[in-house]
């Protein structure tokens, strides 16, 4: 972003995450771009308040995406933008917004480079379709690219695909101050810490701190997250908690990939 | 289910999911549960027909769970049933229901067998309170039962606790006949099987045929999954896919783990 389009950041901008697919309903596909994305609109210092999964059926796309936008700073959809019967997300975009589709010539020339000769049939040329008053978002993965109605980011659903498009929004997605955080990881359970942990969350009222238990090699474990937007609100947190654990005889360890 | 509690199933049971939890919309962690309660829904003959992801806020949850509970047959939710200031989920199905928490002894009982001796502390007994009128869900796992408050089946975060909780579901979560599927897994591009494709999907409209792209080893493909309650429409869908695929000089591989 640019010093001349940016503007003051409001710290609040929000985001809803539509996964469009029936795949992820039925338990065929395990969905591996919510994680992903999440973690770019943090960067981007846009808060994600929600994620939905949906079938890809014209009712459900197009009533979800019309009350998501009206709801929240940002809709990202992933999913059906390929040349197939079953990929509608385009069509119920335009219809979401009253606008018919059109071939956009940026991506039918983008299609024409990648497949080549006479390969561009009616079905890829599908995927050259986007609403009229749309943006392209580029994909450098495959060629058919993604593209932008206004708040709403709709773009591929497989999953090399999709984290490249978020990738390319970060000069679109303006937000504010990221969350950061950090975790400690310790090998008591829960029930054990809770009460003193409370006592530290009221302590530190411009954080948000997470118990999350764990169950691995036949132990149970917690993991204590500290979240805020003030490092140096998370730093002190951090440090009663490692105290804490220590009082009750336990030893703390710093999560490494906490993000 | 025995034969004297059964009813005629209803082919079009209906359910969503809410999952419970900051950490899967701060990208921390990955939802690993959504996909296995799709598939044992289905296998119960229960339509999965959305998934939400909320943040553990009063506000969202509670207005979330009366909003899904009136639309779906059947709502599962994940997460936030621990003994931590941040587990709130409890109370604000309460709260969705209008009525209040109490003590469960049977889960006290469960829990007290499992910490042993003075260690039932408050934070622990937290996880005995269930909304009145609520009905246990057991855990095999870790001893903190979830509950079942009508149509609303409230179930921990943990993947292991999880599973086994709607597992235990099989009896209450009756549904119709499960959908079945096949899929088939071709090294083309969905562009070039595209219009084939839609013709027979034309020519089975008793089944849903889904075209999924992926990307791995640097070749694309594409997996074509047939899916219907009558599995005879399914294989003479297959059967015409892998003709088709045939035709086109590729050789078509049928998926194995196909749900």
């Amino acid at each position: 972003m640019t010093q001349s389009d940016s503007k003051k950041p409001d710290p609040e901008k929000t985001a809803s995450v539509v996964i469009i697919g029936n795949e992820i309903l039925s338990g065929r596909v395990q969905d591996l771009n919510l994680a992903y994305i999440a973690g770019r609109l943090n960067d981007f210092g846009v808060r994600l308040r929600e994620a939905r999964v949906i079938p890809d059926h014209e009712d459900a796309v197009v009533a979800t995406i019309n009350e998501v936008r009206q709801k929240f700073d940002y809709v990202l959809t992933t999913g059906g933008i390929g040349p197939t019967h079953d990929d509608i997300t385009a069509e119920c975009v335009a219809k979401a917004f009253g606008v018919p589709l059109e071939i956009n010539e940026e991506a039918r020339a983008a299609l024409q480079a990648r497949v080549g000769g006479d390969k561009l049939n009616e079905a890829r040329l599908r995927m050259a379709r986007v609403p009229v008053g749309g943006k392209l978002i580029k994909n450098a993965v495959s060629a058919a690219p993604g593209f932008q109605m206004e708040n709403v980011f709709v773009m591929a659903g497989v999953p090399s695909v999709a984290h490249a498009m978020v990738d390319a929004l970060e000069s679109r997605l303006t937000g504010g101050t990221p969350v950061r955080s950090r975790g400690v990881v310790v090998h008591v359970s829960e029930g054990a810490v809770a009460a003193a942990l409370t006592g530290i969350q009221d302590r530190f009222p411009d954080t948000d701190i997470g118990s999350y238990p764990f169950y691995r090699s036949g132990r149970f474990g917690t993991t204590l997250v500290v979240r805020s937007t003030d490092t140096a609100s998370i730093d002190a947190a951090v440090e009663e908690i490692k105290t804490m654990i220590r009082e009750m005889g336990a030893e703390p360890e710093e999560e490494l990939e906490a993000v």
